[in-house]
């Protein structure tokens, strides 16, 4: 079957690799109809993930029909058209009982990651009953490969840990899909303000029309002064850092306000300086998460229920065999005004 | 009367100062009873608060009697026996109303501070309806002082902030008065393992008398690697910062586990650094707070109800007039093997 | 000055009454804007609240300007225009400090009730500045006295206590001014699923303008079997009784799914059957509250943000010497098509 | 292999029927080591459950070893020592991921109930790997018996279900192995009061030396006077009904205070009167629950830190073949003063 490869740092491939077939009783075999590219995935081809051994299929998005289903497996038969989860959960585990799936013992994001994943023809995926959803009939399939991971990691790691509410002061730092997905799922807790801060205006246009009551370009190194003036010198209740690098999430610390929440969702390559000198006594509440995907099911449902639009997030379509033109120009997301792509396995 | 009375960095002196009068209607003049000195008032000693004004009286501690209360106070009179909050609160500014007195926008930390304070004879207190206690008839006077700063800095900061859970395993960095506050609170939520890390032997020695199941002398600098021992490699579930630099709260990062909760209790007088290379992706909840004093009416609840023995935390006693005496015995805390002094005012 | 006042079951006047003046340091005296009436008035003018005095000037709601402010009234002055909330708040009693205002010692609800209310000229507020809320200057006069009463209680008793999530099913049962204030107020958290059930199709039809997804005409007894049908048989997750009789009571237990809440907004007059032999395992939560009032800034915020239009809750405007009509209208909102009344003291 | 097999209204007999096999890849068999007998075992003979089938094997809690283990479990297998959970979980449905798997759509309680239970010498287990729970080496496996149902539900329904904290004052009404089970583990969160309230004295004491700090006997009627002398009037923060008749949950209505819990654990038989025409505004939550037993692993933790000794709980000891025996005196609890009995299978 045709795959996208990680062949070492700086290179991939689609190549043709053998089916995967099933390992355990508790897993499915997943024929992929959609898939797409994560921020993670270039990170990947860049090499600032070495663990990942040379050989890996990457992905880890996407929606299917199931293939086979393994004799362990109870809620999904051949032919069930399915969402696939980023986060493999074994729902047994002490961190699965407790609600961090993100760590399952032996799942948590290992497709694209430990195992193949899903920018490929067929996929397997283990703990199929507790890591595959069932989508409804007439879901649109385009918008439930935003369920796989940047909704819920919006959601959970950004609007969740921020615990929002109603009447507050949100800001998101980075308008990305994962910033943007945040910026959707905040408007279900009705702050009175949703502030969006970003280097490009075009990502703020976008910030506009998914519900932005302002938006900051901080190219100018104006935006905590922006902020403060826009919020009566108090700060913000909610700072959401959706980039991942020092100076974003110094702009949080600078912008926060007194009992405020700074969520981080970015993935950091290096340690950043907290401001105790300053923070200590401000009541703050810092929180980082591994997306859990254990909202995937209420997404789910509040897209059928037409209150989430994910599919205002997708940019770009290509067929699956021409992924190779869809790193590129998700790679140069700015230039391109990318947002999400979606892969079509015709 | 008899004040303790800052005179800039380095210098303090104990003074005949001019008996403070009412200001407000909703202000009360207390006559000192009871009060002690907390580390903070060390520091400002020191010269470390430059924004304190020379000539200020210290202390934000101790219990007393209304001496006389303005027209705008309903709940005390002359006579009672009262609780002195380290937090003063208005009730009615917004921080208040949701909860956070400390950041009263006319009160907070405010005594010792940027008004005169309770080391003296007799001291003013703002807000007298919202910022005194009545404390009960049989209650133990010396204990008493104990809850107008270190235990309610102790439970809400490190216990509350830290969301401890029955049956979590829980460190507490630190085993001075603040630390030990936290490790005797902390078991209101019966937390099945509580570590206690120290440089001090006599300190430890304390912490097992008040609850610690382990204890851990870093100074060799092998808590960490006890820490994961203790725990299996799993980490702790809270970890309590109770000192204040960035040693231990590195350390409080490196033996946090997934899904834990750092809370910062210390007093920072610079920035740290934070390891979101490492904590991104470990669902960790990092808190600050200056204690609010929400928790006052709760915990001498408690103490009446003979739950918590606050006096154990006491090691001397001085009359008021020997308070610079108190002071040396105090700011030598480890060779003296002081925990807190009690003042009294004859 | 005018005043209605109670006088005996089924009597009220309009009458030339004394001008109150200040009794309490931390009193204010408001010269009344706009005021409204309340069901509960209703009540107490059919003798159903025997407790309450005759000769008591009625009314809980409304706006003013400040005439007059106690020397311990910190926050207000003579000139500023004021929202009065229905409840009296000290803020400094247990009740008060544990968020229950709603049972202040020497407050709650007791404007209208046990001192001389709002449906006067002028009213004495005790504990003003807990009790009094600045109103933005450019708000919108006549949605400000809805935030007296029914928006708080629609969503402190219904949405709040509800525990209303993203992606839930409500039900809301009864569809005057409380039930349509928790209908929208409950869109701050996004509920897919908002059913609304009433008697009279022409609340029904209102429901359906501010966000009802599904209305039900219960006047046939099928309301049950809609629900079911609407619901897939599971029952809804938050049934919220804003009517005060058995009945509805009775109707919440029937569609409640299992993990759901009940909350009770309605007013009781008798006791009703709960239905323990089938709610004991069914992990059922049922709630009821004395609205306390303590989110009226955040919703005054989210009036002003845009985020709520209260005033589409008003039918009718009076000037306050036509109060007799008012209450003639108010009475028969059934007949009258009336929702909530204005009267403006001209 | 000998069994408990319910023979009809009013009959059991210990029978020898067909040793169990595995049915589907998810099961385990489990040779019984030690079971006990329940209420609801009792419950069941009598008549009351009129849907549980003549033929039916009861029990449903206990430990024991696997003796064979499905090709899908994954967790366990032959020879391991297990703790049966009374709750039966799959994990994967709607209900098991929301945290309520009590409504497990093909689990929940179905042992002894739906399918055969524990009272055997072997017990098939359904959804074995989230079912079951590893027994540590040097457990007490009287003790352990007791976390298959009646710690779980007492610490559940009582004590979560009840939100106790710090400083609260408690009543549990009824004074049985459950009620005993949540004075037990209230004690978590450190509640100042913990009243117990039973009609006879063998039973008060035994809630004495459990940690009760006053003790009611409610046959003279005179319960809701008492408890109001002992709160001041002000009535309880949590009460706990742990019997299941009007009258008791009629006595929690009497007593709870404002703004406090009324925690349902008892099974009724019969609707009861809610006074809601005094409760509607005394801000109160009343839950209901049947065990969701998602608290079994943290309580096994509790009991292995030596924070909880449930063999004090267990008064009786019989052989499995004795079983008959031990209904009888575990069915005249009051004059055998009899809690949980233990059987073993020798």
């Amino acid at each position: 079957m045709k795959a996208l490869v990680y062949r070492g740092p700086g290179k991939k491939q689609l190549e043709d690799v053998a089916k995967p077939g099933l390992r355990e009783a508790t897993d499915a075999l997943v024929r992929m109809v959609k898939t797409t590219i994560c921020g993670t995935d270039l990170h990947i081809v860049k090499g600032d993930l070495p663990e990942i051994e040379v050989g890996r299929v990457l992905g880890h998005e996407g929606i299917g029909i199931v293939e086979e289903a393994g004799t362990g497996v109870r809620c999904f038969r051949e032919g069930d058209r399915v969402l696939i989860s980023c986060i493999t959960t074994c729902g047994k585990c002490e961190n699965c009982r407790r609600g961090i799936p993100s760590h399952c013992e032996e799942g948590g994001w290992i497709l694209g990651n430990k195992i193949d994943g899903t920018q490929a023809e067929f996929v397997r995926i283990p703990f199929a009953d507790t890591s595959l959803y069932r989508i409804p009939e007439n879901a649109d399939e385009d918008a439930m490969v935003m369920l796989s991971d940047i909704l819920p990691t919006g959601y959970e790691c950004g609007v969740l840990n921020g615990a929002v509410k109603p009447g507050d002061t949100v800001a998101i730092i980075g308008a990305g899909p994962v910033g943007l997905s945040a910026l959707m799922t905040t408007q279900f807790f009705a702050p009175a303000n949703r502030l969006v801060i970003d280097l490009e205006d075009t990502r703020l246009e976008v910030a506009k029309k998914l519900g932005a009551t302002a938006v900051i370009n901080s190219s100018d190194g104006k935006a905590v002064e922006k902020v403060m003036a826009l919020t009566g010198g108090k700060g913000v209740d909610v700072a959401i850092e959706a980039v991942g690098v020092a100076a974003t999430f110094g702009l949080c610390q600078d912008i926060i306000g007194v009992g405020g929440h700074i969520a981080n969702i970015g993935v950091h390559g290096a340690s950043v300086t907290l401001h105790l000198e300053k923070l200590w006594s401000q009541n703050i509440t810092i929180t980082t998460r591994l997306v859990d995907a254990v909202t995937t099911s209420l997404l789910l449902r509040t897209v059928m229920a037409g209150r989430l639009q994910p599919n205002k997030l997708i940019t770009h379509h290509f067929a699956l065999e021409d992924i190779l033109k869809a790193y590129d120009t998700f790679g140069n997301a700015g230039r391109e005004h990318a947002l999400k792509v979606i892969l079509t396995n015709a």
